[in-house]
């Protein structure tokens, strides 16, 4: 269950089909980070006020991602307030093969799925006012449109050792999978997927911040054993989707960024403060 | 599914307790008017800031109705943002016995669990600032602490034709299974249960309002085929709740409200209004 609030995770200027695209999106994410098959949602929509343009637009956002994945709309509730959507997506796994967070082991290679960084750009430059029009059309697609990756989910199911899905930023989201399993993490920074869009950018301080601590990337980050890596790319080889191993699981607490030569590099990240 | 947005569906000087106990309430009552056995809660908690005092009272208040109905909180999101509160309660029921607002049967005999308006009057009385002292004490308990009639769901589950629960006042949810079966209801207003504080009012037509038009009352209204009347009144000996015979199901659509000599009576109700 995931709740989105105006101005915290959606801007009131976004279109409302974005808006419910996205309301039902980052739930199925976090079915795609266990291994579940999505099956039925509900929608709690609490609004200002009826417009019927408003929520014409997100009927057809929220439908268009639930017809993609063939979720079934199986109940909810409308109430007057402060525009907020909570969306509840239920979701089936065979008995004992859901992938959670507490799996990963020492020599565990680490890997991401997808670019990094591209919502959070986005998110960026819409918090310092420019406009929709004149920010890289792909980085606002990723932030108002994530897709959850839902086949990878499947495909990794039986080969994973732990996996979440990165709301929070990969530094946050890959600790909750080394703190809940007790291990800890080198991870090279030159093979991270950085969006290209970001790359560019000079001030690499900023861009380690918006690929690794500003979130919204819905991509999902995964530990499998070593003698594991044959049986993912021979399941995930006619997938579409980027697959990057951008490090590897060892004994201790943390994330050990490793620059180009592997030496630790100490990164300044501000986390993602929920309050 | 449903949502509780302050000032909306309580006060903010509520007791954050009662707030927890109210939140969960409310959707157990779906469930109840469903004939179903809860088993599973999510809840989507919104707030303003982090008060540990307040979070503390709300888990009590939570916990203390989930443990009286043996309730799983099975996940759950926590996001910054105007207070509101989503509650989503999954269920179980025999396939096929759920019931439903679709089967009531001209000949059916309408009852009502409880007593009608007792939230209501505390709710008008905390609107006109009233201290919440200064209410009467059942009032202001079924106000902040519905309590939801899940043993009376499981009782009439295989008995009744139709039930729903009365968020929004008797006269608009009976007509939710009015209009969902096709039929109209006559409803005796000698034979309400009107709670007895608001009884002794003088003015009749705050009195109607109150009881049949302001809601909150979470008790059960149901319809029963004539010949089940025996077999409820034994199903149901053993249990405290009142139950009431407050009409008839007929031909036709909408409810005829019948004073003592079974003329009927011109109603101004003023609905409870979403938006």
């Amino acid at each position: 269950v995931d709740t989105l609030v105006n101005d915290v995770h959606f801007y009131s200027t976004s279109s409302s089909f974005d808006i419910g695209y996205k309301s039902l999106a980052v739930s199925l994410s976090d079915i795609a980070s266990m291994g579940g098959l999505p099956r039925w949602a509900t929608l709690a929509l609490t609004l200002p006020a009826i417009e019927h343009d408003w929520l014409d637009g997100f009927a057809k956002g929220f439908g268009e991602i639930a017809n993609k994945y063939g979720i079934s709309l199986v109940g909810g509730d409308t109430t007057q307030g402060p525009l907020s959507i909570t969306v509840q997506v239920m979701g089936t796994v065979n008995r004992g093969q859901s992938l959670l967070r507490n799996g990963a082991l020492p020599g565990d290679l680490v890997y991401v799925s997808g670019y990094l960084g591209a919502a959070g750009l986005a998110q960026k430059l819409l918090a310092k006012n420019r406009e929709e029009q004149s920010i890289p059309p792909l980085c606002l697609e990723r932030l108002n449109r994530p897709e959850p990756r839902l086949e990878l989910g499947q495909q990794i199911r039986t080969l994973a050792n732990a996996c979440i899905d990165i709301s929070d930023g990969l530094a946050a989201d890959l600790n909750h999978i080394l703190q809940s399993s007790d291990v800890a993490a080198q991870v090279h920074l030159s093979m991270l997927p950085i969006c290209r869009e970001l790359a560019e950018i000079e001030d690499k301080d900023e861009v380690w911040q918006i690929a690794l601590a500003t979130g919204d990337d819905y991509e999902l980050c995964f530990t499998i054993a070593k003698d594991k890596k044959d049986e993912l790319e021979s399941n995930t080889k006619n997938s579409s989707d980027l697959l990057s191993c951008i490090g590897e699981i060892t004994k201790g607490e943390g994330i050990s960024w490793l620059d180009e030569k592997s030496d630790v590099l100490k990164l300044k990240l501000d986390p993602y403060q929920h309050f």
